[in-house]
């Protein structure tokens, strides 16, 4: 029988607090609209902390934020971790340097989603800030961030992610079709740049859409 | 002859900072512009609270604020209530659990009202925040927010929406041809909720139809 | 030989802390970029405090409004008014009830000026928020902007100006080919909703032109 | 042997100071995602103040911002410059007047200088804003902004850079393909100034590209 887990309430703490104000801030820009969205950071080998659902991204304090196990199951709370919980906690099992997981929806992400899905991919090249992914060193490299079809069935979704990963296709990001981003790094800075980055780009490639004849 | 009404100060108080707040926000994403908008909160089962015509809607304090019964009509108050105060208070005679009517008028709500007012109606589906809408439970849902004509006669809007009700057909929201949208909940976080909802769906509709080729 | 013309500085303070505060708030939507834009109001009969040029509009402080007579001549100031000062002045003398002028530069009013250079004019109709400019009632009017050709030669403009005036035509506003608008009315607020209103509604059109096939 | 460079403490705190105020206001406008951009001052002949390569914009304190000589080598630092401080002393080398150089990547520039690219220039006439670039005086002048080739080797973009101004060819700013633009000025208040009217105007560019048939 295993050791029931233990959550370190100052670690807790910390990482309530780094979610909150990235939320806050990622609220402002109107990329959580309607109480969607969610933010997770990996605690240790065995827990992470992530949102409680349908809480205002905006407006989050400690008691918002709970802790779950590596397979999203609620760990020393009644509350219910959000049904998306499984996407973060596989980012953590598959990528063990990835410490913080970000999950945004704004307009540009769902709209985009829903543009690409048929492709399945979103290929960006030729923008010097795809140096802002971490390994990448030059506007000539190529950063493809796959679309999945979107299901209320979480499993259905993480055997896609797990798909594309095992087939040895680098995995920055990912979009689902209809929703929003999801991207991760080693840490919140980390993470925060490669959301804005990502956003900025996909943007910019809806612009030039708009934009060529 | 029926006992006049009389109106609990408490409860109008609240009501009135509580649309007070709201009307802040929204009018600081800049989708009451010039004035326009309009917003009320059930005070019981006679009598709302809503705003006094006019009044910017970003600096809104109780004196903005005026009681009306479920027919509009004044009640303690010499002040006029907006034109569409009826629009209103048939939501609250048609909705018993509708307890918050939010009206706004942002350029992506009179744009969309203006190219889809010859079809009747706007249909949402394939989005995630479809599921921001009580009730809604899957992307896989279809949404239609009925477009109906605009008028400066209000009775004739109120059969508009009243002839929908009584088709038997969904109804979470409307637009008016060349005007915004109204909305509705059991509350002010859930209007706000579907309100922000309609907005960004309403908004990723246009950017597809724009991206489309 | 006239009477030296005097300056009522409680007047004067009054209104240039009412120009300063509309700036700042103009200034922050994003309409008066790299120090463009001018704001006026009537102090008197024969005095209109109007903003100094090329100052930073987000940042007026009362040093940063001067007098001018309704020729646009400096009054008890050595400092330059804008070359648009006669633009302003004209409006004062050929509208007894404007009391203050607007002008300002944001994307949407100079990419429609180019737009409806040609033409001569935006027509707007249909639109609810036409009912923001004094006067309108009902969104089944017609309100016609004019676009008059860009000139730096200020008589040139003001005499297109008076021209359509003298027509007898209706004018609430006006833009200028690749430049901004003109808008006016009895005081501040009623002004500030002319602006909010115009700016809404060449957005909606330009939005409508992008999207209708 | 020459004497050593030695940097005056309280010009260098000052740079500082205006180069993060800048770099905050300039941040907040959504024009530095992810840590790109980077600004600098020149504090005498032979040193200027730049930014610390990778910092969040948004946030820059003194210790962010490092001292290079007119080679962009690093003097009294172990902090590594920026890749590009090379084409930030290349302008206060070419051009004596210009003592700020502002570099930004706004999502209008990027995707600007993608559909340009192969013209090698954005062509602004026309604009009443143009007036805002010093030495312009009206709207019927031609402003060029060159695009160049984009590439992680600087000295290629500092000679066409060279190659440009030796032509005799004007120079106010230029853009890089897939990346953001560089602007300058005599102090800070006119580069503020030369950056927002060409972010003003290139946007307008890519709207009438948008809405012209």
């Amino acid at each position: 029988m295993p050791t029931p887990l233990t959550v370190d309430p100052i670690r807790l703490a910390h990482g309530a607090d780094a979610i909150a104000d990235a939320a806050r801030e990622l609220a402002a820009f109107g990329w959580t609209p309607a109480t969607s969205s969610n933010f997770s950071m990996r605690l240790d080998d065995h827990l992470a902390a992530i949102t409680i659902s349908g809480r205002d991204k905006g407006r989050l304090g400690r008691d918002d934020i709970m802790v779950v196990d590596m397979h999203g199951k609620a760990v020393g709370s009644d509350a219910r971790p959000s049904a998306e919980t499984g996407l973060h906690t596989q980012i953590y099992r598959r990528f063990p340097d990835a410490n913080v997981v970000l999950h945004t929806h704004s307009r540009t992400q769902s709209v985009a989603s829903r543009l690409f899905a048929r492709e399945g991919r979103i290929r960006l090249e030729g923008w010097e800030l795809q140096k802002a992914i971490s390994g990448y060193t030059t506007h000539e490299s190529v950063l493809d961030i796959p679309v999945f079809p979107n299901t209320q069935h979480m499993p259905e979704l993480e055997s896609r992610v797990d798909a594309w990963i095992d087939e040895g296709k680098p995995l920055y990001a990912y979009l689902i079709d209809g929703h929003g981003i999801y991207t991760w790094g080693k840490d919140m800075p980390e993470t925060r740049r490669h959301l804005e980055a990502l956003e900025f780009l996909i943007g910019c490639e809806l612009d030039l859409r708009r934009l060529s004849p």
